[in-house]
């Protein structure tokens, strides 16, 4: 996790062109595989929509839950070769959002467990926490350790934050379908945001603005939809619980790749 | 993770049955289904023989590292869909030993991440100790952020011990084999100890006996081979480096299923 | 963490005896230090009651539960200077039993974030599993920061275990106090417990004795005493919950330090 | 962790005010307590100033490392009570640079284990990064398992990045003294960077500036100060090795509690 540090037309000699590699300037893309169990779920829709930003109006309800094993890499190296540095897991939010009546995601809440991705994610608007995320895994054997990978097979997923349990699923697998679930993370709407921290100018942040994820290179692996279940568990601070569910509608059940290395501005809010 | 506790013959009204689920009193067989990355090397066998305990001797310096993904499972339910509770990961390294002219392998490390998994190998004679063990992932889609499955993909594992890099592998798939890595797990001579803690009987355990691993209803996936890295790297207090290669022979890649519910008495050391 | 592994009278040459230095032969003293919060309350008797082994009757419904930061080091050297190597954090639970008509502490539950804790407190008979401590902490200087270190500071402990939040307290601190929190750690009954995995011989298990800790060279700071508040949640499968708090007597605040080298057999259930 | 999200002015009548208490606003000024060992030492001067941001010069090869166990809390209540979300380690280093002929320290590496202190650093301008870091305890008792306060006192300190030991130090005391080590944290030059990720805007950067840490109401324990020793291990990617000590000077421990609300700007480096 290298620092941006060296800048270009700097004349000082000793420094190293391999300063540049940082993780917040990527210019390099950054390639991600990753295995999902998702659930869609309805919530209060007045609630949901105290979470929007501006410029974002609520489409409905419906939200997604989106519990992933990620691993990434950059364009030139195999950064997977040290899995300690490449493999994260993480839990996204989705609620159903309408940017200039387009149908765009947006995300209130979102952990993952590696400050890589966590900064990744910041950069971008992500307003990523730190979390754990835990997911059933299947495997290519009949066990009784492991669910199947077809119809009956039923995954668990749990995130727990701070050493509380925020929020556990159960998904039972029962057919394969052709769409995924809505909303869906390519394309969210997203607040980047940076503050100004001189005293009395906290209130005029340095950059404040909605823009939209763009992905390419999108491939996905037949999807499992079925039963689920979710339980979104009270906490002391965050607001994770005004999004609970008020009733589930499917969980599914796939594997995603995807490339990331470009993003579409929206609006500005620093501006008059 | 529930203790004895309730004692059979005990009269106290109290006493609820359900106290019996002791991890530590493995009636119910385990079942487990893991993800391998294994390292055969040689080592140095005036150095992996004083690994030995009483009763066996070095077959030769061939030594096996096995780096794991472990889901596991009890007989009676789903366990597995609270992964917190059920997955864990592991590293295990394994001598070329023989008892009574009978090949059998010798595990004198091994690292695992949660707290059931230390306890129930510990009882079996594994003198588990916790560390963190990664190990690249491949998904089934095409992706620059994972290998694929077959010739070519390279795969990482690595082991940190108390915030300390311990080793580290790299394997270069090049070929389906019928072979699994030598030496392997199941049927592993291991050491079953539990001491006496009375001043002056310090030298007295009140077990101490070598005995065998029995597995049952082992199931594995085809076996992908290749070639190989590893490297083991010095520690403060650790003898692991001690077992350091002086040459790598192949790299495996496979999934492995099996139940454990039996162990087979080889010797007892406090006999007279 | 060194393992048994070389014995005595074993002729092999290569055997170093470097390698005796087992954390699980505690030949060498342990010495520990620690800061605590405690909580004195009461819970319902009958339920305590059904934690208890064979050979202890309870003798009240008081507990006390103590959230503990420990530093500990062998006979011979500066372990602490590696601290990642001799700090861990521990929540114990105790009962109020008796022996025999004699008082004695009794341990349900008790966790800690550290191997060679777990390892060297199972061996005595801790019923240790893995969990996570939090506990507020005093500095030396006026901030708002910190509670000072006497009348008005508050003080949280917390415990999680898997990622799910079990316990958690404030303590307010009041006066100076001569006691202890009462039922105290030192002079604990412990069930010292090995199983035996051969198939149709689980219930004869290879060790399972009643035993005492033995403590020496105690040392406590004075000991400030105060208002508690006192949570015990929920749980899926622990049985924390059912000594949860009726009461809440009293909160601690205290430093300790110890040795402990010795135990005492209080009865063997093996016996036929 | 609250994030911002509710924006003023937004007529949105679901929007609660309580969503404003986010992290990333800190109109409420944070409160710091942290125990200190630090080494002060000296680096090839020309690789250290290899390390240093546009408008800063190095004045010497003089660095110090910080090991420090924090507390914090906000203004309006108190955020110590549950400990999991104030407490956090890290680990600063900092080199000896000069703004336009004033010293002042800047800091290449910082490591934090928690995610709150990494986002209120990171827009402060400090880079930092997650990692553990471990530093031996003194207790107010004697005991083998602790140094004392005083004289011969020795305490370790480590950090650990991605399981790879990274540095350690040991710090023996000597004797009191008046100075703190230097460069120190109170006054850093930082640089707050905030990228553009639009395509071919990579460039440039939305916030890019050198500011100055303003902290007040500082308050330090009695400084004790002696030998010590430092090692900087070796790193696949970082670059901390660079910054090794070609000599080491002398070692602290203290107690610091400060206030940080407010920001100086230095230079803009966005502007033509």
């Amino acid at each position: 996790m290298k620092k941006r540090g060296k800048q270009q037309g700097n004349p000082n000699p000793y420094r190293r062109m391999t300063m540049l590699n940082g993780y917040t300037l990527p210019r390099t893309p950054w390639h991600y595989a990753g295995n999902v169990l998702a659930v869609e779920y309805e919530t209060d829709p007045k609630k949901a929509s105290a979470f929007l930003p501006q410029g974002l109006s609520l489409l409905s309800g419906q939200c997604a839950v989106y519990f992933i094993e990620w691993q990434y890499a950059g364009d030139t190296g195999k950064d997977y070769l040290d899995p300690v540095c490449s493999q994260y897991r993480e839990t996204i939010l989705l609620l159903s959002a309408q940017y200039q009546d387009k149908p765009m995601a947006y995300c209130p809440f979102i952990w993952v467990d590696q400050d890589k991705a966590l900064m990744r994610g910041l950069i971008q608007g992500w307003p990523k926490q730190m979390g754990e995320t835990w997911i059933t895994r299947s495997y290519d054997l009949p066990s009784k350790a492991a669910p199947g990978n077809g119809s009956g097979a039923m995954l668990g997923a749990a995130l727990s934050v701070g050493g509380r349990r925020q929020a556990e699923a159960v998904v039972t697998l029962e057919m394969e379908t052709a769409s995924l679930p809505s909303p869906t993370f390519a394309g969210s709407a997203l607040v980047r945001y940076f503050p100004n921290l001189v005293q009395g100018r906290h209130d005029c942040p340095a950059v404040h603005e909605l823009v939209q994820l763009k992905s390419r290179d999108v491939k996905i692996s037949p999807v499992w939809k079925g039963k689920a279940s979710l339980t979104i568990h009270e906490h002391p601070y965050n607001e994770l619980y005004d999004l609970k569910p008020v009733s589930v509608l499917s969980g599914y059940k796939f594997t995603v790749a995807l490339t990331v290395d470009d993003l579409v501005h929206l609006c500005d809010f620093t501006l008059p």
